[in-house]
Order: structure tokens, then C-alpha cells, then sequence
């Protein structure tokens, strides 16, 4: 990105800091947020991507070097009050990988601090373990709620998010359905084990958890009408700009509105071995590097599941 | 209210129900709620009022006849799966003392039924016993989160629920502090004991814990700003219609929005009978019934406190 426009470019090597690793980064996944940061979200200049599946070719931690790892995205300070407090998440002053200040992982090498760095185990794919990044920001909904076993909870959306929301909520227990507006979508859904349910058998205030993962602020609006009184909304959608939303239902049915963003790699790294999350059925496609643009196309088309970039 | 208009009318003696005791009420106070349904919200047409001190005239139990008692103001079904989950303040088939679908305290007597009603103790003068209803809707909030010792509270809002829930969060010996914009009353606050901020003081995601007390769709925006990541706003404004809000901060803060409504009318009781909850310098004025349509008038004007209806 360079001027508000997506181009395929030649860049110099990147340079690891002190405490960096320079990772070869061998596949790539292009997410929803690198769709709406191409089309002008966060003002972002630099190189896009925040999942990656890669090499350390150079680490002065010399125990990561030539381990296959995923990153974690947010490059956080590590003194402020928020880090000692183990949000470094949610750092003030953090850049964020391919989104804030940091070149990103479309590109043959990227760095990030060796605190950012997970290691793969060997029998989780490049194609699953770019998924590591999305699986943990759908891990963090369950760092935020606790199901109850006779708890129903609901995903709206049946995008990338919604279908590995609803697979970790699985892991809980829990009853749990998809709603979504895309009927090749439902059936793959329905292919991982999911439950699906059509909007006309979605009956108000009848949910105890309904996570928003539509991208759409209609689907926050539905969603508050769906949980019950003293319900939990989970708010996994950012959209830009203002949100018109009436706030009344909240607080007469005392509905607690829960925003979730990203989550704990090393759980999400542990449920793709194990493969109580299976992301592979949302691969729509994995394309040479070279192929970057009508990658973007692809994954921007309606319906568009995920596109991976091969670097390999 | 009928027709949308406020008056003084003759009403019939109410006939209590077979569960319900006849209450002659000896004071009432006039909340925002009122104020609100006074200007058309709820479409609500019959007697108002739903803060009571009240004498048991009549009722099947006899331990309550003579009693002086507080009521809760909603009427639930007791049967639905709501009502046997407790949460019989949310039954959907309530309706609300003064509010909707049953006449309220602003007359000579109400009914309501037994399981609503909290016998109080002599020490209650009647204008306390009327702050009960507040004082058990402030006390909601110790019933949604559990502030920690060090944690940072702010309530947004210097009217009178405003301050109430102020003392009752400084019950939990957090820190607390208090934001307005009268002159008048942030004085009697801190009259109160309370901490009070300028707006110019207030940093942005500096708070632990945001309550809303506003009334306005810009204390919530302004609440959401105050608040750090992964802290809680508690929402107790209800305004009609709809509101515009960037949503995107509570998702990338991961903050909890919470709305709050009706609480627990045995622990505001016992609080206000210990003292440490203070409601007597938010009473603006005591007038009789006859003169209840300049106490509204009274209760409306900017920056006004608590009228109490009296009808001793």
C-alpha cells in the first residue's frame, strides 16, 4: 500500500532489529482487514499481511533459527502500565503487523520481535497454520465468556471468523448454530458439523450468547435482538465510521456487549493439531506471490473465502 | 397520562388482585423515567409514579397489613422460563408499576402484588423510603461487576442516579470519582464526600471502570473514549431513538459495554438504613399531591433534583 493504492512492488530486505528475528516467510493469508485497509481503513502505508506461516533465517536467539513459526501481530512497548499488566495487546504505543507501522508478511521476508514468535509443530501445514492468527482471535471470545453447557449461543456470519468462532465455541460444549445469507457457505459449515439455522427460525431474545461476525453494522443491531435479557453479546466486527444503534434494548434487557479482537496464538496453535478447529475447508485458494492482485480480487469477490499467498 | 397529556384527575380506589396488597402511599418521588413518559415515552396512559414509601391497607397475608413498605415496580409472571432463572425483573410478560400496563404511585393509593413488597424499618424516615427504588437500580451495578481495590471508577453524570451510584461504588472502596456539569450540584457531591472531576481532567482511557449516567448519546461516545482497554462501561441511560456511535473502539479496546436497570431492593434498603448510601441532599423539594403538576415542572427544570410527592 503506497498513496492509498495496492501494487505489487519490489522492496528492500527488511532489517531485524536487536531483539527481531528475519523471518522467510513461506504462505500467507489475505484477511478481511487487509480488504477494508486496501480500500483506504487505518491509512496504512507499507507492506500488507498479518498471516504468515514462516522460516527464522536470523535471530540472535539462535534457538529459533530454522524453526517454522506463526507471529503474533502486535508489536507491543513491554513498560508500559498496560504491558506489565500482560495487556500487550492492547499496547498505546504498539505498532501492529502489515496494519500500524510495520511492514507486513506479503512479501518473501518480514521481521518481528522473537516475543511475537510461536513455533509450528511439524505436523501442522503452511495452508492450516496460516490460520493460526484468525483461530486465536477466535480463541479470545472464550478468554472473555465462560459457556455454560445448556447455554445456546449463536454466530451471525458465516464468513472466515463466524465459522472458527463457532467451531471453538463448539469445544466448549455448548449449543451452539451459524446464521449466515450465503448458502455455499451454510452447507460448508454444515460439512465441519456445524448447526445452521435460516433467519426466519432465529427467535428474539432467545440466545445467551450471539456473537456478531458479520462486518455489517445491521448484524450488531440483530444481534442485540436475539439475546436474551441479561444475555452477552459478542461484538467481533469492526466497522469505520459511525454506527447508527439503538442503544434502549441494552440496557432494558441488561445485555452485556463484549468487543473481542485478537486472541491467544498458543491455544489456537494446540486446537489446529489437535483439529478440533478445521480450517482447511475455507482455503478457496492459494496463489503465487506473484498473483498478489487477482488474489485480492478473489478474496474480495462475494463470498470470497480465504486466499493464500505461496511464497514457497 | 392520557392521551398523551399530564394531569390531575379523580381516579376509582384500585381493587388489588387476589395476590395484592392495597397500598396507601405516603410519599412518592418524581423520577427522569417520569419526566421521559411524561413527554410521550413508553405511549404509556394511566396513573404515573413507580417510587413509593406506602402504608399496607388490605392484603391476603396478614403479616403485611399496617406495614409500612417499598415496592418493586415489576409485576412478573412467575412462570416463564425467565421468572424461574430469578430473573423475574426481565419477564417478558411484566408490566411495570407506573410505566406500563399498571397504575402507579402518584395517588392517594396502588396495588401491587405481596411478593413485590419490602417491609421497611422505623428508622426509614418517608423521604429515604422513596429513594430506595434509585438506590436499588444504583446498586444494580455491584450486581453486573466486581471492582477491584485498585481499580479507577468514573460516573459520568451528576444527577441523581448519577450520584447514588457514586456512593454505592465507593462502598466497594475502589477509587471514585465523579463528572458533570452543574456547578450545584458536583458541590453537594462532594458535600457527600465524593471525588469530582473537570471534564478537562478526565483522561482518555484512563478508567477502569466508565458508568454512564448521563441521560445523553454523548456520555456514552465520551464513556467509551474514558475507558481503558479491556475495561467496562456500564450503560444506565436509556434514551429513545436511535444513537450514532463508532463501535470500532469497544472492539479494538475489547472493551464490556453493560447496560443496568432495576437492582435489589433488600440491599438498598439495608444501605440506606446503615447510612452509607446518603439520599437526602438530592431532595429538591417535598410538595403536596394537589400541587403535582408544578413538582414535574420543578423536577424538569435544568439541573433539578429529587420532588417528592407527599399525600400524608
Amino acid at each position: 500500500m503506497q498513496d492509498g493504492t495496492l501494487a505489487l512492488r519490489d522492496v528492500p530486505l527488511p532489517e531485524p532489529g536487536p531483539d527481531e528475528a528475519l523471518i522467510r516467510v513461506t504462505m500467507a493469508g489475505i484477511s478481511y482487514t487487509d480488504l477494508e485497509i486496501a480500500k483506504g481503513y487505518m491509512d496504512f502505508s507499507g507492506v500488507l499481511g498479518h498471516e504468515l506461516c514462516g522460516v527464522v533465517m536470523a535471530c540472535n536467539d539462535v534457538r529459533y533459527v530454522g524453526r517454522r513459526v506463526a507471529g503474533e501481530i502486535n508489536l507491543a512497548c513491554t513498560r508500559c502500565a498496560l504491558c506489565k499488566r500482560g495487556l500487550g495487546r492492547h499496547c498505546q504505543t504498539r505498532s501492529v503487523l502489515g496494519i500500524v507501522a510495520k511492514d507486513g508478511c506479503f512479501a518473501e521476508y518480514v521481521t518481528l520481535p522473537v516475543r511475537n514468535l510461536h513455533p509450528l509443530p511439524s505436523t501442522l501445514p503452511d495452508e492450516v497454520a496460516c490460520f493460526v492468527e484468525p483461530t486465536a482471535a477466535a480463541f479470545e471470545v472464550l478468554e472473555q465468556i465462560t459457556p455454560m453447557p445448556n447455554d445456546r449461543a449463536l454466530v451471525l456470519g458465516d464468513g472466515k471468523l463466524g465459522i472458527l468462532v463457532a467451531q471453538v465455541l463448539m469445544t466448549t460444549g455448548c449449543s451452539v448454530a451459524l446464521a449466515g445469507n450465503h448458502a455455499r457457505k451454510l452447507e460448508l459449515a454444515r460439512g465441519l458439523g456445524l448447526t445452521t439455522l435460516g433467519h426466519a427460525e432465529l427467535e428474539p431474545k432467545s440466545f445467551d450468547i450471539v456473537v456478531d461476525a458479520t462486518g455489517s453494522p445491521k448484524g450488531l443491531e440483530q444481534a442485540i435482538k436475539l439475546t436474551r435479557p441479561r444475555g452477552t453479546v459478542v461484538l467481533k466486527s469492526t466497522y469505520h465510521g459511525a454506527v447508527t444503534l439503538d442503544t434502549a434494548p441494552i440496557v432494558i434487557d441488561e445485555i452485556s456487549l463484549i468487543g473481542s479482537r485478537c486472541g491467544p496464538f498458543a491455544i489456537a496453535i494446540a486446537a489446529l493439531e489437535a483439529g478440533s478447529i478445521d480450517p482447511r475447508p475455507l482455503i478457496d485458494a492459494i496463489v503465487p506471490l506473484a498473483d498478489a492482485l487477482s488474489g485480492f480480487e478473489r478474496a474480495a469477490a462475494a463470498g470470497g473465502l480465504k486466499v493464500l499467498l505461496d511464497m514457497r
